[in-house]
């Protein structure tokens, strides 16, 4: 299949070649020359986006975030006013749900499907192929995207109709900021009470405190290797990206009144260690607000 | 053995049940004499405190707070005035732990070794003997008492020296507390913004967001069969328990001066909770302060 | 002076009368017709948006929110595309300041000054001609501005550069709003631990504790004569208003990144009292979210 | 008058001072000699507390917390076993009310008067005689020491029945707390946001967001001089203080089941302060927390 993709960062670039790598034809665009040069070098084509959607049998965007994808699909040159009759879209940017489904309408009236399909399981993930697909759209639309987006990844999970994928990530992610900053006050208490965290973990692990970021992504030095927190907080997922995301969150709350008391301390305290310079280290390192410095 | 059992309410009545089938010996204390008589017609013989705890060869407490546990032990006709020579107590008592280091130490200098043992579980773990013990003391304390608690519960951790069968217990409930609200955040929000509780919740459950609150006692309805959520919130663990327990979780890190951000939030939302009459509810319907009502 | 006059709300209605009243001629336009009418009969002429800004001396606009400004001022048949040369805008909408300074920037590129000036004073400021206007926008328009205003307000504050009548604006009504609910975690923590209201009020009034919300706005019914504390929460400033600030405050705070802890929860707790049905109410009403129900 | 006074730390010492000028005879002790001795040599006679209690005609204590009251007044060689019939005790420590009501009530049952009467105003208050003094008692009690308390203070205000000084303490401060982080939040923001920090505050002051922290106390540098901002934040009121303040009034919240959302976030972001090192400084540091390092 001749597949457009726009937008070739650090996510872009690594599912770009895993496309490459499976057979399929890429015609590809990035706002930065070089960015382009690394797939072009691999055989994939470049082109502008107007162009690339004419062309596309199927178009991907993995962009920054909102106004960028209103920007390349809504615009005079964009894909939508591009791309061919039945043709789908597919954004795996994470961006706020009413955008997507704003989007995904406009496409949807001239007879273009398009899902929202964001992705967790970070840069490594997109490396690996090993990518979690969060999918909004119509369930057919779904199936026929299925099997491209499983060359990238590996859980690729439909969450309802259009919209519902960006729904999905944000709130797993509001939830997982929170427990986050959950073990991080609940480990740096015990410590703090004489306890041994390697035992602390361990009874958390075992008992209804039991989560992600406790059995798996442990914040506390010492307690798993393999980990941020066993690496000075380098690599995972950074925390200027959790801050990205908790506005993201929290806007999509206020647009429909619900409050999310949690998800907004979350935001304040990852505004605090972004504030304080800590924004390029791994989303766990929070717990430094806990430690004294 | 002859086990003195002192404390007969809905956690230790059931617990010292137990202790009779496995063939202990019990000798009993409540100030409610109806307590006492539930169990003296089961085979146990009452007995005040100081003679209980003269007679008793290990002495078992189950109390309400921390000031019962200071008097029954620290009394002049209490506990540690009238305990024999090398006589263990255990405290299960859920309480603060520099109460707990404070009584353990008065104990030891005596001559009388003694554990904290708060437990996790509810009032069906006590009947049914599945409790778990967090258990906090010398490492031969920990397995000259384990086998009578083995009668009891199912788990039974050591957590390290004195006060940290607390400190565990503690920090669990508070990232419990944190992860449930969590949880009712994310899901009440997913709901707003359309999403399908139930896949949702699938969602969250195999991503970075799992938690017990959520693949275990999801608090919106319909998600799981035989949680509270899924019977109007009866049954569980209690919010005005919760709030007890938070209350001494920020306690505790007032005095090692430790911010508890997220753990202080939870403390005041379960406050909120209990202010508007939904205090006897399983901590789950927490979710309610989401929801219109 | 040829006044023209864009939004005829419950804020701008009484506005636009009052620059009646003080002799300028008016051209008016809002998207109902009801509310031209009423101010055609008294006087004022009516015209569509680009008419209005090519025939007006001086613009002024009253509308809900940043798109509306964006729309009124930008779109094809808008303002900036038809105001004669060297005519000055006024905008009176509470907006991100963001948005103020981008529409302004346009504006002064083609040659028309443009100041932003947001009120406070409400719906009764604004019949009697008491409002405070926060302008920002450079010292000489505001010098030119300034008599067309003082006959609607009395407080007229130049703020600074562009955008800062709308950074004041904002950062008082968090202020405002962390305050009164500050005011009132005081106020009904002090009567449930047994101290007069009103002794209590007359203390922190004359205490470091001092505030407008405790001293001119108590919300503890009884306290004050005159607010909306003594009527059962009506007229005053809406929580859904107090909420739409708080919401347009914590977004200017994403965007430069600063951590606004309280601010936060303040929109929280906002949310929740308009979740619950009471965002009709006077947002001193916030009290009530402290009080069994 | 023969004045019994028990506790002679920063703010007794100069308390003290005042009594002796004012022609009292002093009858003093500390648990630090030195203490002692820097009033023996201003004429001042020392005592045991019991020999104290006995002889003084008034007893007045200012004590570090709960505890401490509740020695030096119930224990065997303490105030109340000591103390002639009728003989009227004041206690000036900021403790909690159910302690002070307490105390109160024992001594109230041998026939003592006591009332409780913690202060604002700091050291500089202390020296200068201008304290001011809340008072919780019985009207009658309340007139009886009134003219004492004159010499240490300017303003004595009586807040109704026993415990009742120490609820309106606690309560402006906790109010004091909240309104000084709203500022400091204000402050920040409106200058991240280019805006004039003295013009800022000149708005705040002559709005609605108008207080104490912010037209007396600012705590932004440069808008105020005499200030602890104006000087590094020394001198003033120190950050653990408050966050003792906190405690207590968190405390006296949790005990009576009122939520207090933004004083239990005031006393987080306190105890973060105090973990970073700054707990010396002046309360109104706090604004550092939102400022980069």
């Amino acid at each position: 299949m001749k597949i457009g993709f726009i937008g070739l960062g650090n996510m872009g670039n690594p599912m770009a070649r895993n496309l490459l790598k499976a057979g399929h034809q890429l015609l590809v665009y990035d706002v930065i020359p070089a960015a382009v040069e690394k797939l072009t070098t691999l055989g994939a084509a470049s082109a502008p986006i107007g162009q690339l959607a004419g062309e596309a049998d199927l178009v991907l965007t993995m962009l920054p975030s909102s106004p960028q994808v209103r920007e390349v699909y809504l615009s005079a040159g964009g894909v939508l006013a591009n791309i061919r009759p039945g043709i789908m879209a597919v954004d795996s940017s994470t961006i706020d749900p009413h955008t997507a489904r704003e989007v995904a309408a406009v496409a949807a009236k001239q007879g273009n499907p398009m899902v929202d399909a964001p992705v967790s399981g970070g840069t490594g993930g997109a490396e690996a192929g090993t990518l979690t697909f969060m999918v909004g759209g119509r369930a057919e639309d779904f199936e026929r995207v299925k099997p491209t987006l499983a060359v990238m990844g590996k859980n690729i999970v439909h969450c309802g109709p259009s919209g519902n994928g960006q729904v999905a990530k944000l709130c797993n992610n509001m939830l997982l900021a929170i427990s986050m900053i959950g073990v991080a006050e609940a480990m740096t208490l015990g410590a703090a009470l004489n306890m041994d965290p390697k035992t602390l973990a361990g009874i958390l692990n075992t008992s209804s405190g039991r989560c992600w970021s406790s059995d798996t992504y442990n914040p506390y030095p010492g307690v798993l290797e393999n980990v941020p927190a066993a690496r000075g907080y380098t690599g995972g997922f950074g925390a200027e990206l959790m801050l990205k995301d908790l506005g993201l969150v929290t806007e999509a709350a206020k647009r429909v009144k619900q409050p999310v008391m949690m998800g907004s301390l979350a935001q304040q305290l990852y505004q605090q260690m972004c504030l304080h310079g800590e924004g390029q280290k791994d989303f766990s390192a929070i717990i430094r607000l806990y430690q004294q410095r």
